[in-house]
């Protein structure tokens, strides 16, 4: 497998994203990696780098930065990391392409080089959330769109079932739509549209509700973009705010009495804390996050978020590496044949 | 302070909900509770209750269920305990009322019946939320508009400062547009036209994204009522999930090792779980949870979780005393008058 990892275009530093490149390598030496970026600067962090048989590098003479106009910026900077990396992707030079950057401009730069598998209009993006009891749920549209149609959603359905099948070989996973409540005739027009067209999907569940996400009661939770973007910034968010009141309650913090405070102390000293950390963490974390593939282009784009790290990158990577096995786009397409009898 | 609780319109049980008023009743012994619903079988359950000075019983024929189109229930079922609890607040025989039912009844019974302050058109709901190093974060509106305009979401943002300000007492709270990204002209159309409305708005600190609910950046968070009603939905589910996480962690669950099983086990025998579970549910509850006030209509309308417990119904007179001596409708109405110059 080939990846092409765009290194400019996030909010971290270059150099960040190739440790988890370097990193990546060591546990899976089957792979091929082209950092796309300024090779100047690269060569310049990391000497070493031309010597390593399984790195490639590709000059990008521009960056595309988060706050340009995503259409106009990949019009224009043609030279930029981000379009180059989708071309390789295009030429069949790489297998995936992974970019931290700007969303928008990854997602246009994917629909006009890439173009949309057939019968699909829009992209989409799906990321698993983990659940209580074990288990993931795939939530999709997580931001390429912002305003959804009632076929959009439908489409969300159809692309979200492919891909929940693919990552987890289940074949029959479960659709829930998005709404304020699960009674039937809930939301507005879009919604209740939306819902009749979903009807006919096989294991449609209806209506579910936030609530659904985590208690894992539906496999897939299709939503507009916007709804979705939100959401899955509140969860990483709330992760956060519960890792750190995790923290307080077990280290030296708002310790009630000074029984409880030698007892946190002991805790402490005895390593309990990060043990027991180290087994939230396993717990809340997704198996393949870092990156959300871009579902309905003709290729496979990961998008990873700004803030990305090496411990992301790695991530990434395997996510890729599975992707690629498993022939992600050509089984998309498949199933999209098989679901949109119309068009 | 009078308040009426609709004990037939939630998902629990009357009985739930009077032990609620009870309890609270012996912490408030200042306020009178207003008790609607079916007063044959209430009786039954509490057959001391007619000799409780501070409880009043009102009979309610009839209920409208959670599944019911909210317009029509409400204009058909006179007898229900909604609408006879929405008319109490209105001839001021009640101040404030509280109903855990079917939102959008409880949303149009106010609207038909209370009508709206002057300057806003559509009532909103807002609830806080916690953050990481203390604070509240509010979030409106969550429910009571699936769909927003422009000019909704401004009122919003006016309304939620006006809420802020009086249970926080904090004059000049900052106020954020909920987007998928924070640089300028992120987000549809209707986003854009919000963010023009509200830059004259003194603190408002344009767009922002999930991460900002939980970490302390802005006060108020604006967005329309589908993506709050999910937010605070997968936020509910979350800590649900976080909690049965920690307790597996802390238990004798999933335990790596045979040392890790006996630390837990000892953990567990001297009540640390307990005590350390304690600290952090202290921690995730924001102060005045339980019910939400609904933004903009003529009266003093909470409304509750349809699975709140008595536990809620505590928390929810707390609110209600609160909101009654800060004046809560008069407040309002005075920074709408002040923050609205058109209309």
């Amino acid at each position: 497998m080939k990846i092409g990892l765009d290194v400019e275009s996030g909010e971290r530093s270059f150099e960040e994203l190739i440790n988890g490149a370097f990193k990546s390598l060591k546990s899976n030496p089957d792979i091929e990696i082209y950092i796309i970026g300024n090779i100047g600067r690269i060569k310049n962090g990391f000497p070493q780098i031309e010597n390593n048989q399984k790195i490639k590098l590709i000059n990008a003479k521009e960056i595309i930065t988060m706050h340009e106009r995503p259409i106009q910026a990949v019009k224009r900077k043609k030279d930029s990391s981000l379009v180059i990396g989708i071309k390789l992707l295009k030429e069949k030079v790489i297998d995936v392409f992974f970019s931290p950057g700007n969303t928008g401009a990854t997602v246009a730069a994917s629909v006009l080089n890439l173009g949309m598998i057939k019968g699909i209009k829009k992209p989409a993006m799906a990321t698993f959330f983990p659940r209580i009891g074990g288990g993931e749920t795939l939530i999709l549209d997580i931001g390429a769109n912002p305003d959804a149609t009632d076929e959009y959603l439908f489409l969300c359905a159809v692309l979200g079932k492919a891909y929940y099948k693919l990552i987890w070989d289940k074949q029959k996973p479960s659709i829930g739509l998005l709404n304020m409540g699960v009674e039937f005739g809930k939301g507005s027009e879009i919604i209740r549209q939306a819902f009749n067209l979903m009807r006919d999907i096989p294991n449609f569940v209806g209506n579910v509700e936030g609530y659904n996400v985590f208690n894992g009661s539906v496999d897939i939770v299709v939503c507009n973009g916007f709804t979705g973007n939100s959401i899955l910034k509140i969860a990483e968010s709330m992760k956060k705010f519960f890792l750190s009141i995790f923290k307080d309650a077990f280290l030296e913090n708002n310790m009630s009495s000074k029984f409880n405070t030698a007892i946190s102390y002991v805790l402490s000293r005895i390593g309990i804390y990060t043990k027991k950390k180290r087994i939230i963490m396993g717990k809340i974390l997704p198996k393949y996050f870092g990156a959300a593939p871009l579902l309905g282009v003709n290729g496979t784009v990961l998008i990873g978020h700004g803030n990305c790290n090496s411990f992301d990158i790695e991530n990434t990577i395997s996510l890729a590496k599975k992707l690629d096995e498993l022939n992600f786009v050509e089984e998309i397409k498949d199933n999209i044949k098989k679901n949109i009898k119309k068009d």
